[in-house]
């Protein structure tokens, strides 16, 4: 029996044990259920053994296959290296990774692309079986045997709740000075059961630091060092800056018009340069005293929270990068104050969302001219990440704002086309398209006025005479009436024509 | 000044007027919010004698052009008779009539199509401008102003809140024993000013029978007799009894798999004969003590009452035929205890129904092979009535399931194909497809896992054939990648083949 200075529930003591040991416990065919926000907080030596024993069992004809449901995406202990070995079955509610991606787009992985609020809501009413484990990350295990999370929550209290056993990961890498920064509230899976979510304002915490757990269904405890792993995020180019500039330009625009405080309303930001850049933006803006009710904490969120701009931020996980990671572990003890990390169906929670009047803005991989928006499948390529919580936010927002530059590819993709090869988010639940040419209000527009406003304000030049050129040809031969007006056998055209010239734009 | 029996604040006694005189108030270029969702408690004397007025208005060469936010549909005193006459430049967020319809789909009139749950949030944001007019129809007015509202909620709470002026319509037809069956409760559009909705079971009242309003700003009280326009209910066919039966199975599997009790929980239906014949099976069934959160009160839902199936139904409006009406009428004074009409932004509440975990079932026009809904748009023939609540409870519940049956036109349209001309619900969304052919259940699955179900279980076997062709095709040279595997110049061919010959089938 070892004991651990993180383990502090002693009768878990005879439950430490190596990575390997803990790997061996899983047979092919589980459902493992894991912890994992962005690549924060996912477990990394248990994942990373299974991986390797996959390697052996390949070699003796028996392969690995699981079914892995995380709370988003991971690092590449966990789905990279599990990928590699084609030991990954099914795939449930999202992935970043590059080689995981190329499995699922290549039909060697089945991927469920889902909204984040739903990730654990859906395994609590059973529709995904029996989870056979739940790995879970921590910083320490209380004497009481309660988890006190590590750097992200994601589904952990709903994986918790129905997994069978538990493989418990203590990372001394994370902080253990993360204690007190989590707010652990279960929403009940079963029916009749659920009351109120109790957030009447970002800065409320309704739950407890740390989640009490039935011991007798730890099967290991696993003592970790490996790190998290998030990418450096790149200074915003001349593109996002503008972005950047339209939203805080409408925003401002807002306020003047009285339907927003000079505080705003809480902000929820997707993930990446872009949403990065907003968050810079919005530092050097004139909004002061913000909240943010959101998904993740990035670099930017922390500099608002540096300068007091910002005032609260609630989030479930992390994704800084490693100059941020040395910048929060110097100011843990403040940050302590200003972040609350929430399990993903309360940081994404429709109830609250709505409730809190947020503004949404999330990247767009292509909108088309009436107001859909595909956020997650790239043509000739495949599926890129998933819909994240895009969904969750854009469907109940006071303010749902899309944002892409206007085109990839050094303008031979158009971020606007006639039509969505794959649609996330439809008309219904679009507010606003910016890119670096400009900000399209869709509010209160119908699909036509929609197109006028969004191919003059968003569409790149280049790109407006043919988009302008299919909506008059539709308005005027459409197969289907005048409230959405497509050719149909041209809808794609743009699509056609990349993979076949390899430029959206026809040759001149 | 005339008084009223129905008119009981005496103040208002001096407001009382013909409806000629209370729409001579309304000038071209307003925008007026009105009561009234499916046929029931629209007003109905001051839109026609406004459509009467707007023929004499064109006359003159001075068209009248009004922007027309309801509830949900109507009858055809307000959308046929504003439509017939060209009055209607802007119509939000649904219609349900085919002048109304014939306008938008030639473009006479734009259109925007909204989630009901979303549409007097939005107004309440401030985002469709001054409101100049509040129609709002009411069984009586109490002594201190406060409106008993008729037939239906719909957005009336959002509407009165937010409108310069109002135009009372005291409708004599409707019973004045309604009074007690509405459950006022006011969700302000104010950030940072809304709590929970604290609806916690489907039988909680939470708000007042009245609605209290400024009398101040009541500019006409006018008194009407006309009844509300709610179409009969056809007796459920061989292929809506079939659709019924799958989902009846599909419930006692739950059941029987311990994910659901034998109560089940909330029943949401749309509206409909399909959505009848699903509450007729379910009358027959064997679940007792049946609870309904929905949006329309339905006759098979009088039925399920009356048999004691069905314990409480919460709605926003009813939609029963002239026999359902006198049924109601004549048991009224129990149907009170049962039966609980809220504003649609909460018996639409994301919040509730998540909370709920409601069984949303709704119709579609068309699906696709990986999940995706069209509800909205028929190909050849434009938009047909909008998407409703259908997003609402799809977004939400525990089970959201889609009904149709697997062909129209005889045979020549498949509800089924490869790729939806329009898309109201995603394949995030969506959990189950049924049609006279049977349930296909999408839980847990890839969009490649649930072509096949979709196939097999719910498409027509006349075309099963040519949607297994464009599916294995599609896994073999897709447009991108193996996650929703497509060919983008085939994705629209089964409509385009209709377009062209009138049949989705290839010639033989």
């Amino acid at each position: 029996m070892a004991e651990h200075p993180r383990v502090l529930c002693k009768s878990l003591w005879n439950k430490i044990m190596p990575a390997e040991a803990a790997a061996a416990m899983i047979s092919t065919g589980a459902t493992i259920a894991t912890s994992g926000f962005t690549g924060a907080g996912y477990p990394k030596a248990v994942p990373l053994a299974l991986a390797q024993r996959a390697v052996e069992d390949k070699t003796r004809g028996k392969p690995l296959r699981l079914n892995i449901l995380t709370g988003a995406s991971t690092g590449p202990e966990l789905d990279q290296a599990l990928a590699l070995t084609d030991s990954v079955a099914f795939r449930f509610p999202y992935n970043g990774d590059a080689t995981m991606r190329e499995r699922i787009n290549t039909g060697a992985a089945e991927y469920q692309d889902m909204h984040l609020s739903h990730a654990g809501t859906l395994v609590r009413y059973g529709y995904y079986g029996k989870i056979d484990f739940a790995i879970i990350e921590v910083a320490k295990i209380r004497e009481d045997g309660s988890l006190v999370f590590s750097s992200s929550v994601g589904m952990n209290t709903a994986y918790l709740d129905m997994a069978q056993k538990y493989i418990i990961e203590v990372n001394e890498w994370q902080d253990e000075r993360l204690e007190g920064m989590h707010d652990v509230f279960n929403v009940p899976g079963k029916h009749g059961d659920r009351k109120a979510i109790p957030v009447m304002k970002a800065d409320d915490r309704i739950g407890t630091p740390s989640m009490p757990i039935d011991v007798s269904k730890v099967a290991a405890v696993v003592i970790s060092k490996l790190p998290d792993r998030n990418g450096a995020f790149k200074a915003p180019g001349e593109d996002h800056k503008k972005i950047a500039q339209h939203i805080l330009d409408f925003l401002d625009g807002e306020v003047k018009a009285g339907r927003l405080p000079n505080s705003l309303t809480p902000l929820q930001s997707g993930v990446g340069n872009i949403a990065n850049a907003v968050l810079v933006g919005l530092n050097q803006g004139k909004f002061e005293n913000m909240t943010s009710y959101t998904e993740v904490i990035q670099d930017g969120m922390l500099d608002l929270l540096d300068s007091g701009k910002l005032r609260i931020a609630s989030a479930t996980a992390f994704s800084v990068s490693p100059e941020g990671q040395e910048r929060f572990n110097k100011n843990i003890d403040r940050y302590r104050k200003q972040i609350i990390l929430r399990p993903q169906d309360v940081s994404n929670s429709p109830e609250v969302i709505r409730r809190l009047g947020c503004i949404a803005m999330n990247g767009f991989v292509e909108a088309d001219i009436y107001g859909h928006v595909n956020s997650t499948h790239i043509v000739g390529k495949g599926i890129e990440n998933g819909i994240g919580g895009s969904g969750d936010f854009a469907r109940n927002s006071a303010y749902t704002i899309f944002m892409s530059p206007s085109t990839a590819k050094d303008g031979k993709i158009s971020a606007i086309v006639p039509f969505a090869t794959h649609i996330d988010h439809t008309e219904h639940d679009t507010m606003g398209y910016v890119t670096e040419f400009g900000f399209a209000d869709l509010r209160g527009k119908s699909p036509k006025q929609r197109a006028k406003e969004i191919i003059e304000k968003c569409a790149h030049p280049d790109y407006r005479p043919i988009l302008w050129d299919y909506f008059k040809r539709s308005c005027k031969s459409p197969s289907a009436g005048l409230q959405s007006p497509h050719m149909l056998k041209e809808a794609f055209s743009f699509h056609t024509r990349y993979l076949e010239t390899g430029d959206m734009r026809p040759k001149k």
